[in-house]
């Protein structure tokens, strides 16, 4: 297989795991959601407007204490883009919430096989930037 | 030379290229900037709410712009961390700037043997979050 054919097909499978985080993130599945983080790689997570959480203790028991909220909005990602740094990965995405955009980079790693999250950050998006490089695509692997 | 002091080593480089990035941007210095960012791994950033700018020509731009505003204040780089992902790395930390913290993700790849700025996110700390790992030094790998 090409080296290229290689990269998108991990390109793919670090898209999925972005999505099952979304997912579980929408759903407030916290089980999932331990379950999409790194139990060997250093864990860290900056949530909007917080300082970073380090630690996979630390930023589970922030996560579920959002997800336990049942106030928390639901969440969709759009304008995903995928880049691959070797054995791990990267990803930039918006967070929709209840109209309001947030901007999001996701860090991967691979564990035992499979893409698990080691860092995210997000934060609010307060003016639009004009994206001189999307096209139609929501999902892309650069 | 062992795993782990290569690992230390490298740390040491991409805290040093974090070191780097920070000076050029308090010293407003745009062709030190530039050359920090990598010229091949596909270039982003993410500024204080603004969404994703993306490409290299974008993403200078961008700094141009902000490195040429007289009034853009002196930044401090504070709890700085890197974690190691094989050929790439990420640091996390703080941006102290006339009193206000931000927080970042600062994304490296090696690009002719030198660390190289792939990704940048920046966002501002509104509430400030007990760092139970956070000892006396103001610098680690992990």
């Amino acid at each position: 297989m090409a080296e290229g054919s290689v990269d998108i097909d991990m390109g793919r499978q670090v898209l999925a795991a972005n999505d099952a985080f979304y997912r579980a993130f929408a759903a407030r599945d916290f089980d999932r959601m331990e379950d999409l983080w790194a139990a060997v790689a250093p864990v860290s997570c900056i949530h909007p407007g917080w300082n970073a959480v380090r630690g996979r203790e630390p930023v589970l028991a922030s996560w579920r204490s959002i997800l336990s909220n049942p106030d928390s909005p639901a969440v969709v990602a759009a304008n995903v883009t995928a880049h691959m740094l070797g054995g791990a990965a990267y990803v930039i995405c918006e967070e929709r919430v209840n109209g309001a955009v947030l901007i999001a980079t996701n860090v991967f790693v691979v564990e035992a096989g499979e893409w698990k999250l080691t860092h995210h950050q997000a934060g609010h998006v307060l003016a639009r930037v004009v994206d001189v490089q999307s096209g139609s695509d929501d999902r892309s692997i650069n």
